[in-house]
């Protein structure tokens, strides 16, 4: 294969809106410039991030694709399209096509024991996960509350703290409490009221939490706030239901020293994603290599590149935009 | 002298309100446990956590005296009631009496050429915006914005700004602006609209500026929030005009990945003030020593222990709450 001027595949998106709006599409083969390398995608994911970017609620970084897609796993191509390594890693965008150009400084190798469809459902999550655990500051011994803990990230920031010792203690819905309860002994269901929710977190943990890992904000501000202890790290990575809040209070958060640290990682500048990657290669992904710590997969769906295709993957945001899932929802797109 | 179960004098106070429930006081001279020292005082200060103690709104740390004063500068003695060195610090509580128990870590030792008047001005403001300034993590280059920067801690940090080669940007009130030319060429008055000194701030630094120093919480919220640039610091040390915040929104601390950093000083750990002392004597204390950073000082008011004494501390209880003073009102007390 000669990779010039190549046209293929790509999901595509000309308004805002429903799951609807995904078409197949064709676009121009991607050309890397002198720092990137031009990547086959074998595998992608479905992210929460993908279905507000559909809708208009999330747009792409500036100068960044507006194709969807996160992550990918697949094969590193040289000039002349031959497969030169398995690898991995986080994009802006572009996730959801069959080839995308990419930082070679992002390039995650994928150890030979790691499927290439379970390495699609690795790099955002686990990158996601570490980089805030990292912010978070946490250390042996200490505990923290993790909300949406049966999502991709909740999964992974859960075993994180197992790997170092921290106690997670996780919040989910009740469908979901028993998928979780491999990862922690410490779970509560938020089927029921915030107060019997800080009620029984203070009951784990009388002294508060050191750290809240928190993509829900405004549904949960009261239970974050109560809950934190003395110099407590508020970890601020989402906002499923919104960030608006009426009577916020500046005392409590003083009083305590809370450190609210807001943290995305998509628009972060190419060289923090290329020192994160490097840290993740080694401190993390050995573990993920020698299963200790596992990778939340709900499924892998094989995707041609036709209409069928698509529609799959427009059933895929559905799912995820109505909750259903625990885990990642995988893309493996047939190429050959 | 000897110094066991000595009465001696302090400012009493037996209950909450203005400055006329300060009254002369007696009590026992305090028994350093083994990890302190027993200090004569020579001056002190008055802060606005004075004022708000004195008030009922700020109560001491657990286990702290209730004697008002954050901050001290004297003689350390020996268990014979003998001056071993000029010294200086700061107090959870305790510098309105003529003797205190200090941590010995806590000490630090006035250079010759300051004499004890003036140290006791240093500590308390400098400790505090040295504190906020690492925590800033502000480099060369970078600009901030200091609220309240004709008060003390203002002062300390337009000047550590000033050493540090760091753009400072002071926000005070119209009249107090001429005092504070000397730090900084850029300066927004307050006694403007918000939007105003918004676009005020926006010219001098139209990307933002990497921390703000706020000890004034609501009235200037939407001011931080506009005025912060990405991945800009915000650090809360005060509330002056209240922590309550109506529609206050998560979602632009998100986009911008601001760090809200709530610090305090008084209720942190002995051991963390040890450590901020000893990088404080390492780092600051030699530019003040060489005179390139000025302890900034409205007053210096010397006192007798005795009724008169006590109506001229009132009255600088008032200047403060009037807002009136432009530095530090400090108390040199006439011990002999």
């Amino acid at each position: 294969m000669q990779v010039k001027d190549l046209t293929t595949q790509k999901v595509n998106q000309t308004e805002f809106g429903g799951p609807n709006v995904l078409k197949l599409g064709e676009s121009l083969i991607p050309k890397p410039n002198q720092n990137q390398s031009l990547i086959e995608i074998h595998s992608t994911s479905i992210n929460r991030a993908d279905t507000l970017q559909r809708q208009g609620k999330y747009p792409p970084p500036k100068g960044v694709t507006n194709i969807l897609g996160l992550e990918f796993a697949g094969y590193e191509l040289d000039t002349e399209g031959n497969r030169l390594r398995r690898v991995m890693g986080i994009l802006s965008g572009g996730g959801y096509a069959q080839y995308v150009a990419v930082n070679k400084d992002h390039l995650i190798d994928v150890p030979s024991n790691i499927p290439l469809d379970a390495a699609g459902g690795i790099s955002e999550i686990y990158l996601t996960a570490y980089l805030q655990y990292k912010l978070s500051e946490l250390k042996k011994g200490n505990s923290c509350l993790v909300y949406a803990a049966a999502s991709g990230v909740g999964q992974a920031t859960l075993q994180l703290c197992n790997h170092f010792g921290v106690i997670g203690i996780a919040s989910c819905s009740q469908l979901k409490v028993q998928k979780i309860q491999q990862y922690t002994n410490y779970i509560v269901h938020r089927d029921q009221s915030i107060k019997d929710q800080i009620s029984q977190i203070k009951q784990y943990q009388p002294q508060g939490v050191a750290a809240v890992f928190d993509c829900v904000g405004q549904q949960n501000y009261q239970m974050t706030l109560e809950t934190l202890g003395m110099d407590g790290k508020w970890i601020l990575y989402g906002l499923l239901t919104g960030g608006s809040i009426e009577k916020f209070n500046l005392a409590p958060l003083l009083a305590k020293r809370i450190n609210l640290i807001n943290s995305t990682l998509r628009s972060r500048s190419d060289q923090f994603k290329a020192e994160l990657a490097k840290d993740f290669t080694r401190t993390i992904l050995p573990v993920i290599e020698n299963g200790q710590i596992a990778i939340p997969i709900q499924s892998v769906t094989k995707v041609q590149w036709n209409e069928e295709g698509i529609n799959q993957i427009i059933r895929l945001h559905t799912e995820m935009e109505q909750n259903r899932n625990v885990g990642k929802l995988i893309v493996s797109f047939q190429n050959d």
